[in-house]
């Protein structure tokens, strides 16, 4: 019978000692599945203890599947029970989507990783945990820590001329968690308008966050600012610096335009997502929708995704001054989505001037990749049929075809060849106009410049010209 | 003049250069408010580049607010744009809400933040840092690092008894995060039900996803399920394991009632908010409504924040097989909301065996103050003319006061006589029972079990009794 050694001195009650002795057994193999165990009255004589206690142990352990009872048999050990096993696993057929791997990889959204600054980041976490123990275990700001609202304050106004108090950012675990809190505070009326062609995923958080979301043709300017009365839009989410996919630079005139549309009506507002302005190669500068807002009615909302590394999590938002008030009334009770540490590690490597030679380091590498990729296009003849667009700023280029061309048949033809690139068609939220050239999208973070003109040598010959 | 010196090897273009140069001049106070910048063609023929090179450079001034151009006279320095300002800073009055601190603070929500440990919690941080640098950079798994989920799910078999594939698992930056996904994969067909009285905050962030929500009424067994046929209920967030505030441990019948009326109707589903399970120190054992759940109709929820440190910032939910297909096919292209380095650092955490150490330490600890606030509150006599419940489990006690009190009244006493604890009815989402006496909610986590005694004692003097 079981002996368990149960120690009333132990601060642990009786039946709890007894439930991890009989667990330990089990998980040891030394009981067998199928073990019939003694009945609790016998257990309890044998062990000098109250039935209680040993109800209490064998409750436990049928709770957690170590033991099942029998109606008039008893208790038995349970099969599999030394180890965790799902009950219900997963149906079998349900795979994880898979995302292919190519010798050259020109998709976008990734970074190189390799120009993270890691020693200087781990020394400033370290920094960090050694320094803080109480701020760093408390909970944050709703709005996030300050030192880090102060931090990306400061790199607002210098970098991008934009004037923003620390008390109108929001930091967040990412823009789709800032989108989503967006929705909240915004309301559902009416509808939210996204560029189409445009970033999937903005208009499916917007959806599935209960908004009503209707695609606005572009021009060669950007967004149609005519378009969106007659689809009843209210909000409008548009990526000004370098549109995705396009890379239109919006200028100032069309910029101007959609601050009117703005202030025609009460509640209009205007999301700028910057997701990558601060990779401009030449051209004009021109300054944020935020910058030229006089009414209060751009968010403006930026990621450290694309600048430092995804896996970080950290994006943040400037919230109108109007905004801001209904937030703190409405929405105080939300916790910061990103822990302390992240939050006090990313404000030093701000305050310490590490992003700003980070950001110039990772500037001049990206433009040499694009430099590369534009000098192999060109040697390699790929542009006697084709021509880049979109390369004054951000992280890809278009690469337009022939109208013989089929964009499906170009991609699949370059998977086949080891490269990795898009269909521009995949970025249409509606049908594209028939008289729009094939198109190709080449992300080139993620290539080194000197795999450049292998790339379009392969490429050119995977499609046979 | 101005005479920066520009150069054309340099690999900033001209007008970047010449920028930097101004704004160089202007942060410095050596180009003072006021001053008048020569004209774009005076200062190009004096520089030797082409105008459009100053132009670029004064655009960008203007754009970042450095200069202002009055028409016909030209362009001036800023004032004030020496350092960052706030253009339209938040209102004056626009206040953030102030927490208000206490002597003694029995708050609810808060842990004992010296109990972390913090000295293990920096090495795994600092191995995690050191020792696996593409991992860490590179998008983690949308529902998080595979390791951390296997840890998840072994605790969660060891300690809980429930059986969940780590496939199940999604890890995201608190349980708010998780609740706004969970609308977004449920939908918002139907009402959503909320015990009430319950925790204000679920409530709350359930409306602003676009839910209706229900209250429903509880009795001694916690929520009443006969009630959410007539409320239209699709979808319920229950408190099982202890409801908050009110301490009920759902009984087994009721947690039967409960699965079954979600088995009635095809799309029902129960949230369980397992929120501070770890925590149970007395009673029965009852297994969670996810392990007695056939039908996969169950979501549990659970966070660390109650174990660790709210500032973490991390929780995760096991998603039933059905559920978890819908997310992969409709919600795949959510990132995870948590950065990797803590999701790595949390998993070594669970393996080492640090977290299930730290949970025994914290629930002594915890187990401690509950004994010595029991027993404060009978030497001071205060027992006499009120009563405790809800102690079995969880990190607060309800204290039952007699009828002739007023809830308000009693907190206001009790705060100006420095102890900060909350009445009953602030977590009402509908009126309570005209006969309900008057109850206050004294979670123990942030009080050492040496103050209890003077805590009561102040407390009972402020009574008047």
């Amino acid at each position: 019978m079981l002996t368990p050694i149960l120690d009333a001195g132990d601060r642990r009650p009786l039946y709890e000692q007894l439930y991890r002795h009989i667990r330990g057994e089990i998980e040891a193999g030394r009981l067998k599945a199928g073990t019939r165990l003694p009945s609790k009255r016998a257990l309890a004589t044998h062990l000098k203890v109250s039935v209680v206690t040993v109800e209490g142990a064998y409750d436990q352990l049928l709770a957690e599947g170590y033991l099942r009872s029998e109606a008039r048999r008893g208790f038995f050990v349970q099969a599999g029970a030394q180890e965790p096993q799902p009950e219900r696993g997963p149906a079998p057929n349900l795979h994880e989507p898979i995302r292919p791997s190519y010798r050259w990889d020109f998709s976008t959204g990734g970074v190189d990783t390799a120009l993270f600054p890691f020693s200087t980041w781990a020394k400033l976490m370290r920094e960090v945990l050694s320094g803080q123990e109480d701020r760093l275990l408390s909970t944050p700001h709703p709005q996030g820590v300050p030192q880090l609202r102060q931090a990306i304050a400061a790199h607002l106004y210098r970098f991008r001329g934009i004037r923003a108090h620390p008390d109108q950012i929001v930091v967040g675990a990412g823009s789709e968690t800032l989108i989503s809190l967006l929705v909240q505070l915004l309301g559902r009326q009416g509808a939210y308008g996204v560029e189409d062609p445009g970033y999937g995923k903005t208009h499916r958080i917007l959806t599935s966050c209960g908004a009503r979301v209707e695609p606005i043709p572009l021009d060669r300017q950007g967004l149609q600012v005519n378009q969106l009365d007659a689809h009843q839009v209210r909000v409008v989410h548009v990526t000004p610096s370098h549109h995705f996919p396009l890379g239109i630079i919006m200028p100032v005139p069309r910029r101007q335009a959609l601050l009117r549309w703005a202030g025609e009506a009460p509640g209009r507002y205007i999301i700028e997502d910057d997701y990558d302005s601060e990779f401009r190669f030449s051209g004009k500068p021109i300054p944020a929708l935020q910058s030229l807002d006089g009414g209060g009615r751009v968010i403006y909302l930026n990621t450290f995704a694309k600048t430092l590394a995804p896996s970080l999590r950290i994006s943040y938002m400037v919230l109108p001054p109007e905004l801001l008030e209904r937030w703190r009334r409405e929405f105080w009770f939300y916790s910061s989505t990103v822990p302390s540490f992240e939050q006090y590690a990313l404000a030093r490597f701000m305050e310490g001037g590490h992003f700003e030679r980070h950001l110039n380091r990772t500037r001049t590498r990206y433009r040499a990749r694009r430099e590369a990729l534009l000098a192999a296009a060109r040697s390699s003849g790929l542009l006697e049929t084709a021509s880049f667009s979109g390369g004054d700023a951000g992280l890809h280029l278009l690469l337009w075809m022939d109208k013989r061309w089929n964009e499906t048949e170009l991609v699949e033809r370059a998977a086949q060849a080891g490269v990795g690139l898009s269909p521009l068609s995949a970025y249409d939220l509606s049908p594209a106009p028939a008289d729009r050239p094939p198109a190709l999208i080449l992300g080139y973070t993620r290539i080194a410049a000197e795999e450049m003109a292998p790339a379009l040598v392969q490429l050119k010959r995977a499609w046979g010209f």
